[in-house]
Formats: C-alpha cells, structure tokens, sequence
C-alpha cells in the first residue's frame, strides 16, 4: 500500500477509520504546475489553519463537525517529480477506501489528482456523474507533449467515464477555442455561472455525483492563492447554494483542488479554503 | 483621567472639542487576540491613509466632512499587557464625553474595545440598542478560561443590558453551536445578510442605537486586514445601505474594530476602512 | 518621431502594422503620481502575464484574438520626470496610428496619458464622445498647483471636447465636492454603477466613442494593485456588459490605465488586467 | 502522557524511537507573544521546507544525517492559551526522552518552551550548563505582571539551575538597563557576538551543556521571520564556528525557538532555520 | 510658525521642550522621490514600532535613553506637493530650535530635508562639517531639470558650505560618473567603507559637525525599506564604530533620511531603524 | 535561426551588434523548476529596474557602461514546456554571437542554460576553463529521472568538457553525499568562500574562462529572490574581489542565473542583480 503521512486531523474530524463513512485523505502532488506551483502544501495548510481559525459548527447546515463520523487518514506519501508513480498511489489508497465503504474527500495537489479518484469511482459507480466546479475546461489532448496534466484532466476524465454527458462543467470561464468547441459537443457545459446548473440538478436525483471543487471556480478577489486565476468567479454564497443543492442527491466522494498557500501573502485563501471544505464536508456527511 | 496622545486629526475632522458633537477616539488595544493581532495599530495608520488617499466629500452622502462638527480627541494611551486597566480608561474617558454632550466615534482595537463604550452609552440612555454589523457572534462565556476577550465581548454587552433583547447580531456567519443557540434564544439575530434586518429597523424609530462595526462582517476579499476573517460577507454597497437607513434614527455614538492593517501588504484594507470611518461619521453627524 | 521600445507582442496580437486595424501601443508614464507610482510597469508587465496565464479565446465573445488583426507596436520610450515632452510623444504617435487609419488600444501609465489620445481622436472625431469608466471624477483644476495631473485629467478633457456633455463619467464614486458640482452642472455622469448609463447608451448609436478604463473602477478587491482604490466598485460581470452593450457601437480608441502591478503581491492585479485587456481589445476589433 | 500529533519526519531522520538517540521534538507554543506572535506554525513549517529544499548532507560536518540515529516523535498537542497546562505537557515527554535514554532536539514555538526542557535536563545533570546564543536576555522578572514569559523565561531558569553562574548568555544585544545589571552579577554574559565565549569554552569540556539557539541571534537579514528582530546578529559562519567547538564537548539537549514562519512573505527565514536545525542535529549526534 | 503635528513622544525621550537638550522633529516630505515614495510615513512608523519592540537601554553605550534630557517635538504639518514651502517651514521650525539652544535630531522624510537644516546649522557654526553616511552622492546639479531634489541635495550643500571641504562622503558606492568627479574633485569623498574616514575622524576634533545618515548606506539586506538601495553596504556594528568615534565629538545636530516603511513587508527595516535612532540620540545627548 | 523577442537594452547598453564585442541576450528558460519557478521574468525584470534605479557608472571599475562596446540584443523566445528545443535555441544563437566575434553575456534562467552557451564556447575554447560561482554543486546525475535539469547541469558541463579538472566550483556549500564525492574526486571544488580560488586564479593566466555565477552563490539576505536559497553565502565585496581578480584574466563569455524576481516582494533583489551584472558587463568589456 501507499505510504501514509499522519496528521494533525482537520479540525473536528474525530472519528476512528472503522466507524467512519467520510474520509479526508491528502494529495499534495503539484508536479505538472510549472507556471506557479505550490498546491503540494495545501493539505498541510488547510489543517493547520483551520485548527487556529475555525469553528466546527456551520451555520448555513446548521450542524457541528462533529455530529458526524469523519476520519482524517492523513496525506499520501507522493513521490514528487514522478507522475505516474504518484497517481497510482493515489489510485491504490482511493479502492482501498471503496472497498472499506468510505465517502473519500480529497485534498489536492493540482486537479490531476482528481483523475485516479474518479477512476475508482466509476469501476463502483458505473453510471456515475462528475460536477465540475472550474474557471477552466482543462479539455485539452495535450499541454507540452504531455497527456497527464493539470489541463488535461477532465478530457482524460471524459475517457475514463467513456463519455462527455456525464461530466457537467460548471461556472466555466476559461479553456482554449479548441477546448470550448470539444465541450459544446461532447460535455455538459454551463459556463459563468451555476445558475442553469441548478436548474438541470433535479435530473440528476438517483445518479451517483462525484464533485470535484477547483478552488479558481471561485472569485479570485476571495482565493487569490491559487495558480491560475481567472477574473469573474463565483461567489461564497452561489457555492453555499450548489451545496444545499445537492444535499438531496446521492454524493459518493469529491475533492478539492488548486489551492496555493504560498501566493497569498494575507493568508486569508487558506482559511477560506478550510471554511469551503468544512461545509463540503458536511454536505458529503449528511444522509 | 486617561492620558492622551495627541494624533493629527482625521482628514476632515476640523472642529475643536468645544464646539464639536461628534469626537472621534482611538483606543488601539489589542490585547486579547492571540492569532494574528495588530489592531492596535489601527487608529494611527486610519488617519495616516485617510490623508493621503481620501476626499473629504461623500458622494453617498452628498456631503463633506467639513460641513460637520467632528473633533479628532487623539487616542487613548492604553497600557498594553493590561486588559483591565485599558478597559478602564476607556470607560472613564467615554463617560467624559457623554458628560460633555459628544457622540463618540471610537476606532479599535479589537472588538473588547466595544465593552466599556457600551456601559457608558447604556447609562445614559437606559433602553439602549446595540447593533453589532459582525462576521462572529462573539458570544462565548469564556475563552482560555477568560471573559474578557474579543470572542466573549457580546456576552458581556446581554449582561450589561440585562438582556439579550436588544442586541441585534447581523450579518454574522460564524459561530460555535452553543453560541448560535444562545443568540437564537436569546439574542436578536440576522445572519448572513442585512436584509431581514433592515425591514425591522423601521421598529427602532425612537430607540437610541449603538452601532458597533466588526470590520470582518466585510466580505474578505475587500478587508483582507483582519484578524479573523471569514468568507461570505457583505460589500460595501449593502454596507451603505445600512448607514442610510440608520440616518433617520437617533445613533447616539459608535465604533469600528477589528482592522489589522499589517496582515494586507497592499495596504488596501486600511485605505478601504478609512472610507467606511468617513461614511460611518457622517452618518453620525447627520442630524 | 518618439522612440519606440520594441516588446514581445501581447499574447495573441500577431498581425503586422501593415495588415492590423487595431494597434497596442504602451505609454507607461506615471510621473505626475507621488502617493503610490508604478503603472511605468503596468505595459510590461501586462505583456509577460499575459504570455504565461491566458488564453487567447474569450469565451465571453466565442471569437479568438488571432481572428483579428491586431498589431502591438511597442512601447513609447517616454522621458520619465518630463511630462511635457512624454505627452507630446504620445500625441505624436497617436496621430501616425490614426493617420494610418488605425484604431489605438493604449496601455497606461496613468491617466494623464488619456489626455493627448483624445486630443487627436478629437481632431478626426468632432463629435467625439469619451466614456470614462473610473472610480474618481478626475475633474480638479489644479492638483499641487500643476494643472496637468492625474487628478485633472478630465477637466482638461472637457476643454479639448470644448464641452463637457461629450464626457459620460460612469461608475464614479470619488471626488471633492468642487468636482462633484462641476459633474453635475457640466458633465454627463453616472455615478456608483453602470445601470443608468446602459440605459442610456443606445442614444449614442452613431457616435464616434472613445473608452477610456481607469482600473479603479473595479472593486479593488479584485485589482488591489492600482494607485488610489476605493471601495464600492464593479466586478468583471458588469464590465462585460458595458464591453457588450458597446459591440453595436462605433468605438474608435480605447486606454486601460492605472495598473500598478507591484502593489499587489499576488501578480494577481496584472493577471486579471490582461484578461480585460484582452476583451477590451475584441470589443475594439469587433466590427 | 501528553497528546502526540504525528508528523511527517524532519528530512533524512528515518530512525525509529527505539533505536535513536536523538530524538526531535516539536512544542509550537506561542501563547505569551502578543507583539508578533506564530512561533506556533515553525515545526510544521521547518519540516515542510527541509522536504523540498534542503539535502540532508552537511558540507559542513561532512556527514549525512541518515548516518546517525535521529528519531523524529512529532509534535506536542499544546492546548493553545493554557500556559500552565502546555509547560507541564511538554516536560513530561522530554521526562520521558530522557528516561528513555534520548537526547532531545526540541523545535519551538516561543522561548518560553525551554524551561521545562531544562527542568528536566538539570534533574538529570545536576552540573548542567545552559548556553543561551540569543538577541535577548530574557531576564525580566514579569512581564506585565506574568512570570513565565518570553520574556521572563532565563530569569526562571536561573531560578532552576539555583545559580547564573551556569547560565551562559552568548551574542546578547538587548535588554533592560536592569536586565543588563542582572546578568553582569549574576549569569555568564557574553555580548553582541561569540568570540570571548569561545575562548572559554574549553573549560567547560566535561560539563553537561544545553544549548538554546533563540533564532533572533542571527542577523535579522537572515532570518526576518522573527518575532522580536534586532539589528547587530550573528550571521551563519559564525554561528558554525560555535557548533564545532561545541563537537568536543557534552552536549545533552537543544532548543531552536522563535522562529514565526509567516512574517517573512519570501519563505527564506524557514528554509535558513530547516538549515540551521540539520547542522544542530548533526552536532547532537555526533558523538 | 510652521504648524505641529503632536506625536506620541519616541520610545524613552520623556523630557519637556524647557529642559530639553536634545529635540527630536519628524519632516516627512517626500515629494521629489518618484521612483518608491514612501519616506513621508517614516515619523510616524518609527514612533510606532519602538512603543512595541524597543528597549530605551543600549547595550552599546550602556546607557537608557531616559538617562537623557530629550524632548519629542512631535512632527512638521508640511505641505505635500509644495517642495519651496515645505522646505522653508522645516528651516523656520529648526531655526526656533537652535535659538532656543536645542540640537535638532531630524526624522525624514527624503534627503533633501537636510538642506534646510543644515543652512541653519552653518548660520550658527560657520566652520560646519557636514559628515553624510549614504550609498550615493547625491551631486547631481539638476534632476529632471529641478536643483531640489534628493538626487541634488549635496550639490546644494556644497554651495551652503560655500566649499566641499567641510562635506564628508563617507561609504558612499553609487553615482554618476560627474558627480564622482565632482566629489574627487571638491568633496572629502570616503567610498565603499568608513575605514579612511575613522582615521581621518581625530583631524576634525574641534570642529562643529552635523550628521547626516541615508539609511540606504546601510546593505539593503538590513534595511530593505528604503527607496533607492544599493548592494554592498556597511552591517550595524560598522556603524556603531562611526557612532562610537563621533563620541568624543562635538555633533550640533543629525538627521536619519530615506526610511520607506512600506517597501518592507516584514516590517523589520522601521524596526532597525528606530535602534539606529535610538543610539544616534544617544550619541547626540551624551556630552 | 531562433526567434528574437526586442527588448529595451540594458540601462547603458547602447551599441550596435556590428560595433559591440560584448552582446547582452536573455534566456529565461526555467522549465525544470518545480520547486520555486519564476527565473524566466529575469531578463525582462533586470533590464527594467536598471532603467529606473542604477547609474551606468560604476566606483569600482571607475568607469561608465556608456564607455564600452556593449550591445543588447533581447531575449530568445524559447518554447515554455519543451526543454530540448529551448536549449537548442539558445545554442544556435550563442553560435551565431561567436562566429561574430561577440563575448556573449546571458541572462537566465534556471541554471541548465549554462549548458549549451558552455557547449558552444568549448568548441571554439577547446581548453576553456569553466568558473561556477554557486551555493550548489548541480552534479546530480539525475533528477526524478531526468538527465537535463537544473540540478544535473555541471554534470553535464564536466561530461562537455571531457573532464572535471576544467570546472572550478567555488563559494559552493549544498550538495548530496554523491556530489560531493564526484566533486572531491573529478572537480575542482572551492567550497564555503572565494579565498582559496583567489589564490590558485592566477595560475589560469592564459586560459579562456568562461563565468558562470548562479545568484544563490550570495547570501539570501541579498538575494532572497531565488529558487533554492542557502545561509551562508558571500556578499557584494567578496564577489566584487573575484571580478577585480577576473580582470586580468581571459574571460570569453559569462552567464548570471536563477534570479526569480517575485519571490521577493521589496524587488530589491532584481534591484541588486542588476548592479551585479553591471560590474559583470564591465569586468567581460574591459580587455
């Protein structure tokens, strides 16, 4: 099995693995951001922050942390500087918590650590559902000759689910002329903003969503540490609402991804990144 | 009686303490807040960046700050490292000032600051309401086995109203469990936004009004500046909105707490704080 | 004629001189600000973000920037701590760029610079009429006993125009209280947001308009790196609206000033200023 | 026994508890701090930065440190504002190091954290020996009316060892006109830079020696990220030369302390201090 | 007279103007500096930090600030933007302090504030040595076609001497090739280190002697917060040698220029400089 | 030939390629950086704060940039993501200055762009000589499996020049155990400080050498803007030595890497590069 990292757990994530039903586990792989990497840190930051900043009671679900059987298995030990050696580990860790019956809640690392967890899902999910929360496609082939990249995840995802109609892209602000036309044709694109989204949620009652939260979906003026920023994002409560939303649906794991602790010298991004997992947390907890 | 240090007045604020009706106070105390203070250095870098960056003239107004009597006192010399005697003369230099007939408009500090101010606003104008603009309840009984602290100041202000009734809590989104169900019973409480509360001020019509300002109830992304901040705030047009219905009650004086102006490397937060000051004094000064 | 400072074009703009009928051209001159300098970067470093964080496809106008022909002719070699003579630079090769038959997308430097462009649109456009999206008025008579200054620029506009009712002041929320009568009396102003003036758009469908965008209209939440910021402005939604409402319109010209990158730490303030750039430009070449 | 947080071990210190003996320690209190406080975030941070950026050879020492027996046990779960709780926490594991055996190497937090460190150590070492390489005498007897301070930490120790004489305080450069007089009666002062404490450091050859590096002797150029810098320190050669005369000699326990990760925004301060603490080990281990 | 802004007094300078010998004023001009303005908040952040982080004993005099007779005037109301005025009220204010017996000890504000101190200075010691610690020369005869400027100010020195005999350019490693032949040819020119000059210092015994530190004479790795900074600088103890020297001198007068507290966001070269302050004082006061 | 991106020359600059037999040429290439990327803003960044904050003039050669034949001839536009074609890029130029009779001075970029310049000058210098000034040996074989990165560089370089004993490692103080090992046994390595290489320098009387200097070579407190940082380097004067020392010497051609001008928020380390790599241009002018 993957090496394990222990952690301090986040904050109010107190139960033992065998009584859990959610478990956090920490991907910190940043290999392929060459243009301003630093999400290895994420995963560490997030927890230190919350512990000194943060409450356990949420008063949008109006429930405790605590209330709820979360683990914090800790960080994956991810080999850096090699790719496909760290997404296998990622992959390996992800089934064994399928098997085991857990919710996984993924903190990355750049969005490619979403590829191998997806791919677990699907093999129990077959009909499984992937909500994208983005400024970007990340739709192309490939970036520098390579396949496996931060802006290529979701069209290897497309291949992993063997189709582009279950992948729903939402709040989508960015991605390359060629990257939109695949999307028009073969996603489920709901670009700026998640208001259509939400309306075509409904239909997706008794499908299995795995949500996958790239930190730059949001505002850039409220998560400014993140790689690639992109001006014109979603707001704290238009997210708050895609949560509630999707309170009434069947949710088996998700991650969030792109946070860059180090570019925001306020270090405000990463408390607000521990209050966005807080509440993704509870929606994945609350049956 | 407390000393003072004399501080070059806020741009604007031309009257002399005789003829004035509003006196601006500085009471940079800082000493309870353990995670990321700085507050007391709020009430020198306000004025410093009010002079450089900031008309006298609102155009929300439509007034000028010179139109008014506004008296910049100074701020309190506060010995630091020592909680109960900077509370002290607080207190003893704010019922100076109601003695004398003023309207105070303090400048934290950290919200502690708020507690002696309304002692003396409370006996003076016995049915007192306190309006606490707040991204926190700040209700907790103790906080590291103290009560005296910026996280148990509103605690303290229910027992020095004797009671809960009349202090509305708005636009607060965080809290612990025990603290939401403390103020859900006791307390007035508008989370999130301040639009409930708005169609109720009209209630108020003939109540004199405190109005405290936790300079976090900002969204954080326009007050990175700050010890606690949360995402999901309010921005500045609904903070506008709530002055201008506040201008036809009878706010009998005020404060504003909570800037940490080192934690913003821009130097934005301050800048931005010493607009919402000039809007919050105009506001007083109004008639 | 000035010297030019060859650059590596902006991302996308690949045409020659020859074939464009837009042409960037950088005038970073910054010599009249004293409180917080730095747009002297702002065409630079613009350029370099641009480079490495952005597409070149605008999913807001589904068309690519390499559909059109635009061409980046460089930067003025401006003398700095000279303004008259770097105005006259400008001037000069405005008018080569509008001989030409071209349509100038300036990059500032600080406002000032927006003076000697309109001055020669002015003499090709009689009627021209100049949008000016900005958080201050601009509109003093003398600032330091110097009548050409950032904080004039407007005034001076309004006496090449020969008229104030050809200067629409959009989204204003600064100035002193002379600026703001002088507004209201001789100007055509919108302040706080751009609704009214949106309204009234459709009445200048034959005009010949020039857009000048101070980046402090924006929040400064989202461009902290400008010289004077002020809280209260619009996000990147409603300035898409304008740049759309102004697509039917005969834009012959346009500025973007004020950017001073190395305030924010981020690089954010830059990042997100390319984006704009880069839709002010498409609008521009939109026919 | 007091609560574990694992971490992640410190880079290169693969031994396992029983086989090591030198174990490190993390104690990231840093309740009595009010002026810049964060000392709490350096163990986490240090061992983040070694991971990426530092070999685990020393050029210096010529050594590596998978060569020796270095344990690392995690961190400390130190209740944050309970001072008394978390100095009794912490000296009962290293009572517990030492009675296993092991050299401990603790990573502060605040400088408060070494006296029960060397509580313990002089139960031990009833001869024992601290040298205190540190900007500060610390020798206050309150500090706004507390005892145990950052402030007040070697004045306790004194009260410990039952003696100054033992106390060496090498590279002082501030302090109290009473501090000074203090340490001239009754400690070992050594000020503003190692020289003469070098000379007498062979006659300490068979004495048992506890070394405490408080981060702010060293040049604050060098490590800005300090809570309390002052100008005039030591810069790392100098600093090598002590611990290689420290080789020959006894030493039984060490403190690095007041490292505050994030006030230095370019991240050097950790990355130096991961340095610094690689070449302290190494002197521990080598025997 | 020039009007005052009161001040709280400098950390330990508690004396009253009446029987004071030494009298500190703050001219926070800094209107010629265009490249990194910022030293007109030099006063204040000064005052500021030494409250927090400062002890009023110096180890290196083995003397405490108290010990002294030195008044804090608090600062000059300057004119911002108006160069001939703000010059000519800080030559009115400085002259009161002389006739009243005072040595003037000046916080900048920029360099060219010397200059009218030192006109005064001469007025009343007509064989004044002007001794200027500074990484540049500061001969220009005209800057941007202004002879004031702080690139011009010695050049204005020189004529005020009536001879650069009495002007000591000592450290300085930067200027045009002009002004090195101006200074080779006319001034006592002291580059790179104060080696020379400390020989040469016993030469001026008798003689009246102002002193004039640019903080950028220091290595910009002490002091990053300065406007123009240089690499190659002295470190604090070279200074301390310089202060130490002028001991037995007869100093009339001094100023500290060219702190630009925002540049550094650590905010340690506003803590260096106010001890670099604290111990020119001293040298100042002691007899 | 490789594509040319024009650049403003550096500050003093002004030749003509025909004319000049020094030739400036960026190549900001930092494509194996994943640690802390951001050297490819270098070459743009230098050349711009030279423009605003540094004389042509240099007191230590004595003599002005504007006296010699140096021309600037912009930046490579090398393709981000594809290492080989950059590389071979940059060596096809470098070819191209050579063959012109041209001393080519380079602007990286990472480190490995010293290879193919070094590759170029041993064709023509078959005895050439290679000084490297750095904090780290780069002697690694490989690099998470790569042979080309910025930690394998000098392997490469000795594997070009057929052997270690042409490759002088000087100031040199991180590496693995096997690099040192390498080193010790292939290289000639100077670790810690310049003083012993100064003393062998003239034994290379009459060989050409090519000058390497990584800017982590200096103390971080000078240079926090780098990727991989390391206490204890040399600072300004002792570099200063080596050039002077250079002067006599056959210097064929240099390069000045790993300049990474956001990690520093003050700028001040671009500031110094440049004044680093004027005394560069001068000691590589000077015949």
């Amino acid at each position: 099995m993957p090496e394990r990292i222990p952690r301090q757990p986040f904050e109010g994530c107190i139960a033992t693995y065998a009584e859990a039903n959610v478990v956090i586990i920490g991907a910190g792989f940043d290999g392929t951001s060459s243009y301003r990497p630093g999400s290895r840190f994420a995963p560490q930051a997030l927890r230190a922050e919350a512990l000194y900043s943060q409450e356990n009671y949420s008063p949008y679900f109006q429930q405790d942390l605590t209330d709820f059987k979360i683990h914090d298995w800790g960080d994956l030990d991810l080999p850096f500087g090699e790719k496909h050696r760290a997404l296998a580990a990622i992959q390996q860790q992800i089934r064994q918590l399928f098997t085991d019956g857990k919710k996984p809640a993924v903190i990355g690392g750049e969005h490619l650590i979403s590829l191998p967890v997806i791919e677990e899902a699907q093999r129990i999910y077959p009909n499984l559902v992937v909500v994208q929360l983005d400024a970007h496609l990340d739709l192309m082939d490939e970036l520098f000759g390579e396949r496996l990249s931060h802006g290529t995840v979701m069209r290897r995802v497309v291949e992993v689910l063997g189709t582009g109609e279950r992948l729903y892209q939402v709040a989508i602000r960015s991605g390359s002329r060629e990257e939109f036309a695949f999307a028009r044709k073969h996603t489920q694109l709901y670009p700026f903003t998640t208001r259509e989204f939400l309306k075509h949620l409904p239909a997706l009652k008794d499908t299995p969503i795995y949500l996958s939260v790239d930190l730059d979906v949001f505002d850039p003026s409220l998560i400014p540490g993140t790689g690639t920023p992109e001006a014109g994002g979603i707001f704290f409560p238009e997210f708050m609402e895609v949560l509630k939303a999707l309170l009434s649906h069947q949710v088996i794991a998700l991650d969030m991804v792109e946070l860059s602790p180090k570019i925001d010298p306020t270090g405000n991004s990463t408390i607000h990144a521990a209050k966005i997992f807080r509440e993704m947390l509870m929606m994945l907890a609350i049956d």
